[in-house]
């Protein structure tokens, strides 16, 4: 991609009004606009963030055997109030509230801020005998909650992007083998985008009355306030800690603020009993069905990663995530021998995969091209110009080593 | 992918309540679930449908240099206030009704119908000189309307999936050569999905007081009546429609039922003004950017394909967006030579890009398997049974034709 070609620029300024560093360097950096407080849209180069981490999250998730679909956000009033969920305080409510008499509104709907209703309506047609189970199916799905404050960038929006499985079992045991291996999943897909998660016990809040899991990055951004041991595995979120569960490890307890990326939930028959979602078994008895709940928040891994994975000049995108595998910087002012060649290799790399994005603007000195290249965070910066001669200056964006290398051997750095 | 994981199954029977033929097809073979009336689920069958075009659609889009975005759903008022579109018909608000004093609520959004005043407000943060422009950007998504009726199943809903492009211009002589551009893309689109369209003259509704372009396909199904020519090029919205506008070709006018696929629009400079997008000219001027925005829906292409290309048997999906490429059947009742040889041929031809189903259900006749087959619509049928022998059966969806061929022909077939 050609940089003059861009939709968005580089600002010369933090915007106004942000407190958190995500989106500071989000909006500067032409990742993401602001649209309203906790409303965002996604800019192409934070599309391609996102996508790479919905690739990841696909593909473990496509290995657990789980097939993708796509819930709607309007979910009709009957729906929430089959399990109570109507009157919960984030759900956005739109529809037949103005005027009753108006067919077209008919409707009360509260946009999805979860989908375990709409889920386990769908599995009723499809789930009838024991031979059904175990089945899955996940999304990715913008979600809406009423938050009473949005902050934090990304970290809580009122509209997010999130992937949320469900899972359905013939019983509790069938349940704790899928909810190992998610867990698993989970584990993978957090190393895979370059975040440390530590799983911490929590409540259910509106979901179940079980026990469930969060998986927390510890970061002084976060909401979150996690009691952990660093020996054992004991970790808790400060609404179930309780210091007893943690007698039999002699070291010491910590607490760290930390940004819930992930939970898993053991949903248990809840959603079940109340669409009647049974299966008939072999020997003839009818069984409710066993569900759990899986989510992950896309977009608060973009915030996250930003927290996580920036300095005083600008983010550093892990390599699996980055917008572009490098940024290849051009200061010569002419096209000659050396910019040719240059240019060939990015046309030559770039072609099947668009994975190099090439500052061809001749408006821009050095130094700026540079400090703003800091701020997109790609992890390799590949500079020609009148000092690199017939080679190529390279750089990783994590250090501060430079390096003249020959074409041949930038072949190689970029076929990693 | 093993018929037998699916999550969805083939019903016996048509869905009650649904009248149009797109719904009735779409829900009984699992590729669709109602949620309420003029909302879906997209069930996986669904989606690998849904995805094809959309990536048709993405090669064509960025192929005129397009980028790809995604703006929210939750579209502050502020926004539509300055266009004066707060006050349409189908727009769903949400927010701060209930409860003022509530702070949560200190929101008033209407759900994203269209995004010219998002667009127009994010490219305000990056066109600034006459050198930015032309540029233009694009996204899929969910769009909510408040129809009066939703009606024929995928055609028009409250929830529904479209492509919509922005650009940017800086005359109307710009504009008009994108303008002819992205009509070109947008044959190109339909011709690759399938569809014939027409392209008729059309008003701008809310959008622009200019005349527009509609791609509409011949369908009883439609809502729309076009005036047509046969022999020029002649089209017309019923709306718009003057007969004298023909009096250059003496060929009668034809008139006819359609669907609107697509539509693109010359905006002008209404957005740019409402919302102050301006560009410095060389000369030091300052200029009202020129717009245009085009839309394509994603959703309803699928449900007109299904009104289009269907029989009395079931959907018959044009290769480009078929679900899978294959549906393999077996009949065999042991899992001998002959089968071992059957699914080795669909594991090695499935393995990279998994578009092969393979019928694997022990419980269900060959008659039942061939109806089900017929009903999902997948392109080509390869049966292997006990009549079958060491070759395999092959048969177009679209024809009635049988063969037995080698599976050294099967791989022929299937590599196209």
């Amino acid at each position: 991609m050609l940089q003059s070609k861009l939709l968005t620029k580089i600002s010369k300024t933090f915007p106004e009004g942000e407190e958190s560093k995500n989106a500071k360097w989000l909006i500067r950096g032409g990742f993401i606009a602001k649209s309203s407080s906790g409303v965002y849209s996604i800019l192409p180069l934070g599309l391609r963030v996102l996508r790479n981490i919905t690739e990841i999250v696909r593909e473990e998730m496509n290995a657990l055997g789980s097939e993708e679909l796509a819930m709607p956000a309007l979910v009709e009033k009957k729906y929430w109030e089959k399990t109570g969920r109507w009157g919960v305080d984030v759900i956005y409510k739109t529809g037949n509230e103005e005027n009753k008499k108006d067919e077209a509104h008919d409707f009360e709907f509260g946009l999805g801020w979860t989908h375990e209703e709409v889920m386990t309506a769908i599995a009723n047609n499809f789930i009838q005998s024991y031979r059904d189970l175990p089945k899955s199916a996940y999304q990715f799905q913008t979600k809406f909650r009423k938050e009473v404050r949005a902050q934090g960038g990304l970290l809580r929006g009122r509209e997010f992007l999130m992937k949320d499985l469900y899972s359905f079992h013939l019983d509790e045991k069938d349940l704790e083998s899928f909810y190992l291996k998610i867990w698993k999943a989970y584990n993978n897909v957090y190393k895979r985008v370059g975040l440390k998660t530590i799983v911490a016990e929590a409540g259910g809040g509106d979901f179940t009355k079980q026990y469930t899991h969060e998986f927390q990055v510890l970061n002084t951004a976060g909401e979150d306030l996690v009691y952990y041991c660093s020996k054992c595995k004991f970790a808790q979120n400060k609404e179930v800690f309780k210091p007893e569960n943690h007698k039999d490890c002699k070291e010491e307890i910590l607490n760290a603020k930390a940004i819930e990326v992930g939970n898993i939930f053991r949903l248990g028959t809840r959603y079940s009993e109340a669409f009647n979602l049974k299966v008939k078994l072999e020997s003839g008895e009818e069984s409710r069905v066993v569900m759990g709940s899986y989510g992950i928040g896309i977009t608060r891994i973009i915030g996250t990663l930003v927290e996580e994975y920036s300095d005083e000049r600008g983010i550093i995108w892990p390599k699996s995530v980055a917008p572009f595998k490098a940024h290849f910087i051009n200061l010569r002012k002419n096209k000659d021998k050396e910019f040719k060649k240059f240019f060939a290799l990015y046309e030559k790399l770039n072609k099947n995969s668009n994975e190099i994005l090439f500052d061809d603007r001749a408006d821009k000195s050095a130094g700026e091209k540079f400090a703003e290249s800091d701020i997109l965070g790609i992890p390799l910066r590949i500079v020609c110009g009148e000092k690199t001669g017939i080679k190529l200056e390279i750089k990783e964006r994590s250090s501060s080593k430079f390096k003249l290398v020959s074409y041949k051997e930038i072949e190689k750095y970029l076929a990693v």
